[in-house]
């Protein structure tokens, strides 16, 4: 039986930082990514493949205000399915243009995924994070009008004129709600795009599943979704080589395979940053805590490496 | 064996006439399509969704303009792509939701799609198919050197300002690039969303397959995905419950069920309107001609009647 690694792609995969954000360099970050998933695939690896979109949906979110006079504008949860719709087009034709080219016959599939959070997760109470474009004073206020269920914050210093931002909860996820669609996918052979952006979020209403104003960690989803599918290993694919100890101190330290218990007395130090490194860690340890054999961190470029040879930060179960 | 059926839905299963186009409307309209397939569903077909994308990805395009200042716009391939996500996401959520409440496993999966084009297509010499905003013809003339690559014609009257419009090739399907990932969702059971807005146009390129400027005829695509998973039916579902002859004169009659042949003749006589029931009756003739046992054109309410009691314009093998 061969492994099943659940990818988690960090957003250098799809955007580097002095990108401007075009759909050609969207594509040629998203050919080099696909290159050294070709490398896992050929060594006989079955790959689930989930990535983030914060700079898409970023991008959706002005288009949809800007041109909101013209045309309705849509909410956040169906703009997150529409960047998986571009993000999965962009992964399906590029990593499969690369299988073909090497005669790999395995198909590639972009689903569209709802992932399901709980209404009463407590970051509905206190929403944090900011999405969308950024609005002066009085702006925020007239934002607050026409969109009352919006939560609006003060997120850049007095001095800055477009300090406002609408923020949203960042829920935990509790379910895949595609998973049998995905388990199924891969039964069949197909290496699977799936859980884009942390998913489409959803709570249970009063007709069944329904979209909400939230964006799930993209690493808490692969996390979920990894133990879902019983995947052998998480692998998170990141713009750094390790986590590291003493982070840009002189003393930086890389580290290297440790045990859930090892690695969650580090996490317990506070070297690994919040919006960073911290979540990325965290997701792993969900992970192995879950049940899960091995989760990794490590850079885009060490990915076969990180599996054939252990490099990266590796962290097993106790 | 269950029989498939290929179920085109034509741009009344999301949008009404009289809509804004939000996405509250957006999702009353697919739920209440959904409820008409759940019947299919119950009578035991196996279905293979298609949607049109029309009215979503005009309005994206014009967020795409008016956002254009702030962030990069992206090409049409892109967009139809977002709004494969955009209809996935309420398909899945809706069909999901109904399926659930009768307690129906049977899962609902929406897939990114890529539809091959040939870049030899007569219509990429001559584009006759209008999307995105109307311009005037300075706004023209601007978008012109803006954007070498397009081609901009005069689509309505003198009289009007905003006269001018993008103009793309329409070309005809000639292979569904999934195809291998939706016969084995099939064959695992999954009901499946694909080729929305006749998929994402691709045409060979030089790494491989990649997107190419243009809006494929969403029932040619569903007639050409129905001939390629070898359906039994393909079922285009619109807002008349047949074809008519001489449609709206005194005389109209119903076209009921013909041969393929009868109906070349029928269709010769060129009372199906171009843009209207032509392109259907088209498609319909196409999947038979290619081997297809069965094509009908009904109405959205009638599905179930069309298939259980051969109701609706019903076009078989000669």
């Amino acid at each position: 039986m061969s492994k099943t690694i659940l990818v988690a792609l960090g957003g250098n995969a799809i955007k580097q930082a002095d990108d401007k954000g075009t759909a050609a360099e969207q594509f040629a970050n998203v050919y080099k990514t696909s290159r050294e998933l070709v490398k896992l695939i050929k060594a006989g690896y079955k790959l689930v493949i989930t990535h983030g979109n914060g700079p898409q949906v970023g991008n959706l979110l002005i288009q949809q205000e800007e041109g909101k006079k013209m045309v309705p504008d849509m909410p956040l949860d169906v703009v997150g399915a529409m960047t998986q719709g571009q993000l999965g087009y962009m992964f399906e034709q590029a990593l499969g243009n690369l299988l073909r080219a090497e005669n790999i016959s395995t198909p590639v599939a972009a689903l569209v995924n709802q992932v399901l959070v709980s209404a009463d997760d407590p970051g509905f109470k206190d929403p944090t994070k900011p999405v969308g474009p950024f609005f002066t004073e009085d702006e925020a206020k007239a934002m607050a009008a026409e969109k009352p269920n919006w939560v609006i914050k003060e997120v850049k210093p007095k001095e800055v004129a477009k300090r406002f931002r609408r923020v949203v909860a960042s829920p935990a996820p509790i379910d895949n709600s595609e998973i049998e669609v995905i388990r199924r996918m891969i039964d069949a052979g197909i290496i699977v795009v799936a859980s884009g952006g942390g998913g489409v979020p959803v709570i249970h209403g009063k007709d069944g599943l329904e979209g909400t104003a939230a964006v799930i960690d993209k690493d808490l989803a692969g996390a979920k979704l990894a133990e879902l599918i019983n995947a052998d290993v998480f692998l998170i694919l990141t713009d750094v080589d390790h986590a590291k100890l003493n982070y840009r101190k002189p003393d930086e330290t890389d580290v290297k395979q440790v045990s859930l218990s090892q690695m969650k007395a580090l996490a317990a130090r506070g070297d690994f940053l919040k919006g960073s490194m911290g979540p990325k860690v965290n997701a792993c340890m969900k992970f192995v805590e879950n049940g899960g054999a091995r989760a990794i961190i490590t850079s885009l470029d060490h990915a076969y490496e990180a599996i054939s040879e252990g490099f990266g930060t590796q962290i097993v179960k106790d």
